[in-house]
């Protein structure tokens, strides 16, 4: 069996869906892995990229990419919600099948020293990948973005992994890396008052007493008229989404507040959705084990969970 | 205003009755302070004793108490389910009223030096009073036990912080500290089967990925015939006990079991309760404001969280 990887690289452009086309066309159509997705964002200036497979396959073709990035994006005139050190910021590998998490930090080495010799972008490895503790977290590495980042590469404590201490002018930086998937995971709330969802977010998130691997805080979204606790679940395996869901519904009610709607962005594995299932089936009294096909658990999924804008594709191994 | 501590010193006896007489008789009924309670626990072979008030009256009382202690109490012929360093094995102050952290530091720091220079029992700072991070959690102090502090004392990074590198040969060592209250609270299930109880804890501490401040592990409470999840709440005011009990009832729904009441050990801040009624009011929709007499919190707290062998005499508000 082949090894599968998720990688996920982060472009600093979201508005200019040319350019996009121009960066993500080497990723298109090639042998041994699929791009799944590219989600261009406007407010954030960024798009995520999400690609899955035989990471041998994607070297190449990430290259190329980060080439034309590199030659495209211009970061002394770029600006957006989203914090970044670099026209491509970050680049992880995440282990899925048949791979562990040492080879996916020996991808993120390779590659990053194949950075740094082509196109003299300097590299920061980080999360699994990281060779110092304070490196493990990325905004650790990230603080002070690309306008802070030329003195900051010039400090022995941030010299770059690879590369020497010289920012690439309007590249910056890239952090290269290998980490366990996370699920991005957000619960509408019928209201638009915006500490409702703030005070929610601190019940349940990690930094202020919550769940240990959630990372929560509140958003408006202005054009669905309501308001979100958005998450990311660093460790689905210990904070499983159904209690997660459960604690914000049991939360809202003290504010007369309803969960309309979840949705997950970007992938989800499989076995997430199960053990959640597994919840709603002891407790409904249906059986997860012989309910297995990914159309049942897509609609299950969506029935109690209250899924929106959710379907087979979101679930990696329906893309393998 | 006086300054009120509760201070909790815990002894190495739970059994003969007689001699955990002669042990708190020096701390009743004297002024300045009143002793709340004395729980003696058999199967740890420890009494818990609970002290309110002025934390100036209580040294001389205590230092007779630990006088007598360190006479009963030898540890070479003593053992029982609960881990302990010393025949007086901690003694932590507990800021409640007109007093600060700092002033209980300096109270633990104050008799500190009296134990060892009037009993040479050797004395280790922990909680609020260590004075390095190894000592703030004291399992870190206490690992060994009595038996094998003889030998640790010695090594310079376990040198007590009063008194020289030798062991007192019967009473041990004492750890003195300053600390936040913490809340012992545990939920009855109506099941025996102790698995549950361990799945529903694991799902809840933080050290499993629960929440952060909770400390929970399963008990199976042969003579009542249920099982628990016992905890402590390190932090009641990002980890209200309301959010704790409503996790554990979703989570209990799973396994078909039903959460029975919960119970207090010990004393519990007035404001906790309000913390947890001012959820359940707001859900179903009473007015906690305006009810702030003792006897409605006592009642309302027995009637949403299910509280057993509860009455005002757990509240320390009541006991001032």
């Amino acid at each position: 069996m082949k090894p599968i990887v998720q990688c996920v690289p982060n472009f600093s452009e979201g508005c200019d869906l040319d350019k996009i086309e121009r960066i993500v066309a080497p990723l298109k159509n090639q042998p041994g892995f699929t791009l799944v997705s590219y989600e261009p964002d406007k407010d954030y200036n960024r798009t995520v990229v999400t690609l899955l497979g035989d990471p041998e396959s994607m070297i190449e073709p990430l290259l190329k990419s980060i080439e034309i990035t590199a030659n495209e994006i211009d970061l002394n005139h770029q600006c957006g919600e989203h914090p970044r050190m670099g026209a491509i910021d970050v680049l992880p590998f995440i282990p899925i099948q048949n791979i562990t998490m040492e080879t996916c930090v020996d991808y993120a080495k390779r590659i990053g020293k194949l950075i740094y010799d082509r196109f003299q972008i300097p590299v920061f490895l980080y999360a699994e990948a990281a060779q110092e503790a304070r490196r493990k977290k990325l905004p650790n590495i990230r603080k002070g973005e690309f306008e802070g980042m030329k003195e900051k590469i010039k400090h022995p404590d941030w010299h770059p992994d690879f590369g020497t201490a010289e920012m690439h002018p309007t590249a910056g930086v890239i952090g290269v890396g290998a980490r366990l998937p996370l699920i991005a995971y957000n619960i509408d709330l019928d209201t638009m008052d915006l500490s409702i969802a703030k005070q929610i977010s601190k019940a349940i998130r990690g930094s202020s007493g919550g769940f240990k691997h959630v990372q929560a805080g509140p958003v408006c979204l202005e054009e669905r008229k309501h308001t979100q606790v958005t998450m990311n679940i660093l460790n689905y395996k210990q904070n499983p989404l159904y209690r997660i869901y459960e604690t914000v519904k049991m939360e809202a009610k003290r504010y007369g507040v309803h969960v309309t709607g979840s949705e997950v962005v970007g992938l989800i594995p499989q076995d997430t959705l199960m053990a959640s299932l597994e919840y709603y089936g002891a407790v409904e009294q249906f059986s997860v084990k012989e309910n297995t096909e990914l159309q049942w658990i897509v609609q299950a999924s969506i029935q109690y969970l209250k899924l929106r804008d959710f379907n087979a594709s979101k679930i990696i191994e329906a893309n393998l």
